[in-house]
């Protein structure tokens, strides 16, 4: 594609039901583009703790997906991708009831190591509910990439 | 107690089945004393990711855990500590079919945050698979704390 | 001011004057709007590294006073914001001999604590060669905050 | 050496000298062995921030520099690593008047990572002030490493 992308969201989709089909449908991209890509968290009770807070583990999982997912619409399904850092900052509680948002932004993408970033948000809310940070070691078999 | 805890390992338990029960039967203490706790993840099905690797979102909770018990053990159970932030490095493959400990310590107790470590590795193994360090937000009413 | 801010260009670089003066002369304000700041690293000798490259010291600095300075804006120069957490990834090596510039936005700015983040990058080039989130610590006494 | 070491504190001092010559007199080696390294910052008035408190890049320095020598007293000093991520908490104010030391274990020496972590205290104080953990991006022409 002109855009250097080489998986669109329905291609991506397909990937996770594929390779991790026990989470494929917590997930749904709303959006990707050049500039990035928007994530949705399905929000469902096995997500939330106590007062309607969806969990920590929940929102990690989303942020780790949607930067693995920027990386992959540039890499294409051969890539194996393995996380090996993560900082994230909680900074507001989300709504209760509303799905969350991750848009991921893709920094660097190198030989050997991956960086993006992601802010999250309660689906109709502006202010992030939480950052991270992402970074992937990449296969040292990756021909032509 | 005489080494500065307020709860110990069945205390803390209880409150995880109390507060967390969706989360409870994952976890159990292995050591809890004033140097630090360790925390056993009692990897199952759910916690996995295809090849048999335990998910990053399972270590997450575990490094989360681990710390936010080190805090409760010295506040008591009335303490309502949030996690602000989170940096982690994810560092080997964990074993196949084999249970995660956490050996976390606490770094600082101060009025409006905690800070805390903890290294990961498989039962049986020396190895750290991961590391992980938290920051948590204490609530301003903790008289006498 | 009708943007919230409480503090202009040249009023922070009036405060980073009086304050903290053995580093005032390295760093210069952009741009300052609700939206966020720029902030220039003015590099010389002194932040360099064998090979011309900026040191990683240096560009801490850079990401610190910048995410610094957009929360003194909005809360006006008796703040005494403290740094408790950094998360900092280094993508690329800066150009040799090129100021470098940070791009700060505010991400909260609560009672208690301000997260903000940063991306780095070489003045005349987009590709950013860092990134930072950073957390603040904020004084308890800030009436009408 | 019997050790796992290929470079003793002499060594790595030197390797300072020669390849750092503007920072290598602020730094001494305290201790190296198998299980880690003991590293000073000898605090001067560059280091310091109004009240006598240490600066933060130069707490970043002392943490990074702990860490780059850990590897380096492992891989030689033909070894190019370079730091691609760095996560630090400052958890208490440094004593003034008082040298910084930082003691850093290594934690994973890959073939293309290694990560390490750091605690820094003022010396002849137990609490530490600040931990970082650190990450390398360590050159392919490792033969033999």
């Amino acid at each position: 594609m002109d855009d250097g992308l080489k998986m669109d969201a329905g291609g991506l989709e397909a990937f996770l039901r594929a390779e991790f089909p026990q989470v494929a449908e917590d997930f749904g991209i709303e959006r990707l583009d050049a500039a990035g890509i928007s994530v949705r968290l399905k929000v469902r009770p096995a997500h939330l703790r106590p007062g309607g807070t969806v969990s920590g583990p929940a929102m990690f999982a989303l942020a780790d997906l949607s930067v693995y997912f920027a990386i992959l619409s540039r890499l294409g399904p051969v890539a194996l991708a393995v996380t090996t850092n993560c900082s994230m900052d909680f900074m507001r509680k989300p709504e209760a009831g509303a799905d969350l948002i991750g848009e991921a932004r893709l920094l660097k993408l190198g030989r050997s190591l991956a960086v993006g970033d992601v802010l999250i948000h309660s689906e109709g809310k502006d202010a992030p509910v939480a950052r991270a940070s992402m970074t992937y070691s990449l296969p040292p078999a990756r021909a032509g990439a």
